[in-house]
């Protein structure tokens, strides 16, 4: 059928299972040749088409509320609400979520990005629905990788003790972003070999019935194992255990299998899980074979082949210089340990990993413990990094502070996708983490202007400082500039006068240095000198260089991929005020208050007026300012 | 013995057992007598005497690392380890931590305060152990209510997976500061009556030897039950199913069993996990008889007749007026509800949830799922509060970002003990929420001058406002003030004169808006007239009223009890920069770049100089410079 012509998924409820079957076909074709032009999350999506058809076909949405944990597996969801026609439009810039949205759909419930949140939402709408004395039905849908997300478990203990209806589905595809790391993972290893739990049931079943006549004893034993029994063998013990039912496992492509359990579930009272298997990138070759997650989230690809099309003569990426310049000390110095919450593959930490096996822990998506875990190592002498994406980050936030800094312990965050990332849009650009970090004591921020800098702050963080330091760096790649072979220490506190200039200081730090640059290039056309520094350490600021423009009164421009409250700019306007300099002409070029949606970076900093051209026009704004009668006669 | 006298716990190593079981009813005695003077956290400590003793007796500390989980109950550890003779200072201003300081003793490794981080550190520095090749013995010791924190789970998800050599001891005291919620303490509940379980193991090796002819398919059977029974039947199987090894449950107060297990612990490979009953306030009647928390944490009292020793006559808590306000508000509206993360004693809830007993939700400790069940309940429309302490709220923040805010959600925070709180120190002041919030977009971020406007702030937040808002209130008693009876509307984004004056505007929110009062009134006696605003929406912020202290060229002093790194007082820079208004005088006064430790909150202020007579003090210096030749040259 023509995909684009679905306006609703109500017209699943005629179609037989073959037809069905037909469907789930055509979908994956449509994904898989929609995304090598796109990109996107093939292998997540591939893996949940039937799953997706059949809960379109069993409940009724959105009266029914499906809640996509992460959600970058509601692409089949999104096809069967209506949005097939704008696949073209894919993550790019005003169209198509990656994610649910809910201003795309009405079918889009709950919004998602970050892991682990489905089964708190669901518990609100749960507790909403019986107040309000309503009957839909409330189905998460969450993946073995996400349940090890500590917010997750909170969730189930809770779902278990209050008991109220709700439809679990564990989308069990024994791989997350990263291979599954834990005790949670094997355990669900266990779960999956569930034929021989019904087996031993059977057998159980079989004895109780066979030894009727053991007298008083058997009965006594055959009462007590009753409920026990059933945790243990039916399998699931760990969510009966809790307190809710589990079903399954059910073979996530076999849609009779998946809607019989549905409907009985459906009947169910309380909390009800569904375990269901199902395979990442099924139906696509080169996805149903990838181990370590390549085809988790992909750039375009040519679909004969499964190459990627890749961007020709890239520079090495900020995130490989970073695990390659760990490797180097780490061969010198045996404290080095790294921790990652599941972001080994995302974070290029791989080749670490392969050289220090027994010094790079992945802890599952576990942002809190691995941060913490961290904190422990480094109170132990050694120098832990902590290496984890901006925007995750936030979900350590609390360990942060309290583990990291008020201990004043020697970790290096090493702080992965800081700014706009782009496509993955408003949840995981890395736009917080300056405003948030600067005002905890005994931090410092740094952040380099190119890959050899960056290369140097992983060092200096390393070799000439004690405490707790951040190193931002940005998505994707660097300049290709050449590498420093023998490391350099970038002193903490110092900027760097990358232009020198007169008229105005243009403050600036990583990209966004660059469109400064350029800036001061177009204003010294017209006869203007800036003067550009690289800000390089955000927290502490440069002092003398601050104290230098300041007397000599020259008006400052800050340029940061930060949200403007409270971030950089702002430092320096504190800074200056601090000094008793009130006077100083000072304007702010950020993030403003808003969420940011997704894009390519560079449509999102044309949108949010972040180019060279824009901090050109402000450079000469701020100017006239200064020499405008008013403020000359001010300043 | 005199226990000031002791310098180290190394003496218990000759100790008997009577002799331990005699030191133990001694500590009791002097915390049961040093308390009642000085308040403190005195059932969790009665209740780990024996237990603390043990572990210092059979482990060799500081070589042997024990990790306190939230810390509170450190006292006994504390008295082994030579600082009996400070607990007169205890929790007092320069006296000593209620929490494991580090830099108190050797003998505090890690330093806690909020609650289920133990097992994190304890991994990280079981891995650093593990890599230096040293062999000491790390353990962390964690109660039941801290386990349903999400880092812990994270945790024990990990520690199963590493299966590194640990030691946990599970301080099971059936009632963590909140009785305890949700399936975890169901299941520890099952654990706890484990002599039926180890019946029925009896019962099942029982039946195993007396069939043994029934052919292969009971062969078969015993077989396949083996590793599972058990975990079903020696009980402890949530543990053992992650990969931990369970011991228990334990007597806590029976030191013979306490030092076996532990003993025998050391022996085994892997991580061990011990399951310590204890009673909290064991020794002391009336805490004994405890049931809702009360001696928990507690002022002094009398020894004799458990009675508090309470200030004469308080006004209403502000966490009782936000009860109090909150039913009236439930009554007319039925979308009503709160959420509060294992604070519902804490925060004054209990008469709300009394009240209302299906709309109160006490979820755990465990923020980050506190957070997302406001967000999904808003999501149908139900007007959520999420009650959380502003230090605890830092575990929720990227859900806060996340769910909350970029949902735009109609989710009031009612944000308790904002600011310094005192006692409990550097782990609990609120001083960092307005600066990472007000960063967020979407939040309303309020506080009131005292609990009448406190409660029209809840009212407000209600009625008149859709999105997220957080609405800031102290620990401790308001003011006496009268409360209307009619609620009223306090327009968001609307600030307050309080006071008129024409030389110089005081900004202020919160309690340290009277002491700017008091400073203004001390300026006044000198014939200068300042203007004291109550600036009681922090964000947004009183444009119109900014405008016009701009346009008159008031020079202004902020003066908040928040961070000053990005926080209150930045935003008013910000504001007059944005504004073109880079001439205005500007002074902030707030909490500096430290952490603050315990002490009286009036003690804290005048360390920090934040008192009436500082504020004065820093006003006239603002103002000094307003006159001054250089400025009047530039203004």
């Amino acid at each position: 059928m023509d995909l684009t012509s679905i306006k609703d998924p109500i017209f699943l409820k005629d179609m037989t299972i073959p037809e069905l079957e037909q469907l789930a076909q055509e979908i994956r074709q449509f994904l898989i040749e929609q995304l090598s032009v796109t990109g996107g999350h093939l292998a997540p999506n591939l893996g949940v088409v039937e799953l997706t058809l059949s809960l379109h076909k069993v409940f009724s949405s959105p009266k029914d509320k499906l809640i996509w944990d992460v959600g970058h597996q509601s692409y089949v969801h999104k096809i069967l609400t209506g949005r097939a026609s704008q696949f073209d439009t894919l993550r790019q810039y005003k169209g198509l979520s990656g994610f649910p949205k809910r201003n795309e759909s009405e079918h889009d419930v709950w919004e998602t990005g970050h892991s682990s949140t489905s089964l708190s939402a669901a518990m609100g709408m749960a507790i909403a629905r019986d107040l309000k004395k309503e009957n839909d039905f409330i189905i998460p849908i969450i993946g073995d990788g996400a349940l090890t997300g500590g917010m997750a478990l909170e969730a189930l203990n809770h779902i278990g003790h209050e008991k109220k209806d709700m439809i679990i589905i564990l989308n069990d595809n024994e791989m997350s972003i990263a291979p599954n790391v834990g005790a949670l993972h094997n355990m669900l290893g266990r779960i999956r070999t569930a034929g021989k739990y019904r087996r031993a049931k059977e057998d159980i079943e079989y004895l109780m019935k066979k030894i009727p006549t053991f007298g008083n004893r058997i009965a006594t034993i055959a009462e007590r194992m009753k409920d026990r029994l059933k945790y243990l063998l039916v399998s699931g013990l760990f969510f009966e255990e809790l307190g809710i039912t589990y079903l399954g496992p059910v073979d996530g492509h076999n849609m009779n299998a998946l809607m019989e359990n549905m409907s009985y579930a459906k009947k169910r009272k309380g909390p009800v899980l569904i375990h269901v298997l199902t395979q990442k990138g099924k139906g696509y070759k080169p996805a149903e074979s990838d181990l370590i997650g390549t085809w988790h989230g992909t750039g375009p690809y040519k679909i004969e082949s499964g190459d990627f099309i890749k961007p020709v003569g890239s520079a090495p990426s900020y995130s490989g210089v970073v695990c390659d310049t760990l490797q180097k000390l780490a061969r010198k110095d045996d404290r080095i340990v790294v921790v990652s919450p599941a972001m080994v593959v995302g974070s290029k930490l791989v080749p670490f990993a392969k050289e220090f096996p027994d010094r790079l822990f992945d802890v599952g998506i576990a942002e809190q413990h691995a941060a913490t875990v961290a904190a422990g190592l480094a109170t132990q002498g050694m120098k832990p990094v902590l290496s984890i994406y901006s925007t995750f980050m936030q979900r350590a936030y609390d360990q942060i502070v309290h583990d990291i800094c008020r201990q004043n312990l020697n970790v290096v965050i090493a702080v992965d996708r800081a700014g706009l990332v782009g496509a993955d849009g408003e949840t995981h650009q890395g736009v917080f983490d300056v405003n948030f970090l600067r005002s905890i004591p005994n931090i410092v921020i740094m952040m380099g202007k190119d890959e050899n800098e960056c290369q140097n702050m992983v060092y200096t963080a390393m070799q000439y400082h004690d405490g707790p330091i951040a190193i931002r760096y940005p998505r994707g790649n660097g300049y290709g500039v050449p590498m420093d072979q023998t490391l350099e220490e970038i002193p903490i506190g110092s900027w760097e006068v990358i232009k020198d200039g007169t008229d105005l200081a243009i403050l600036s730090f990583g990209p966004l240095l660059h469109d400064a640059l350029d800036a001061a290039k177009q204003l010294k056309l017209e006869g203007i000198h800036a003067k550009v520094i690289n800000a390089r350490s955000i927290k502490p600021l440069d002092r003398d260089m601050l104290k230098e423009l300041s007397e000599k009164n020259m008006p400052i421009l800050t340029v940061e991929e930060c949200a403007l409250e409270g971030g950089f700019g702002s430092s320096i306007l504190e800074y200056l005020h601090d000094q008793g300099n009130h006077g100083h002409l000072v304007d702010r070029m950020g993030i403003p208050d808003r969420f940011i949606e997704h894009g390519s970076v560079k449509e999102l900093l044309h949108e949010i007026g972040l180019t060279p051209e824009h901090i050109y026009l402000r450079a000469k704004h701020l100017l006239s300012k200064h020499h405008s009668p008013t403020h000359r006669q001010r300043a």
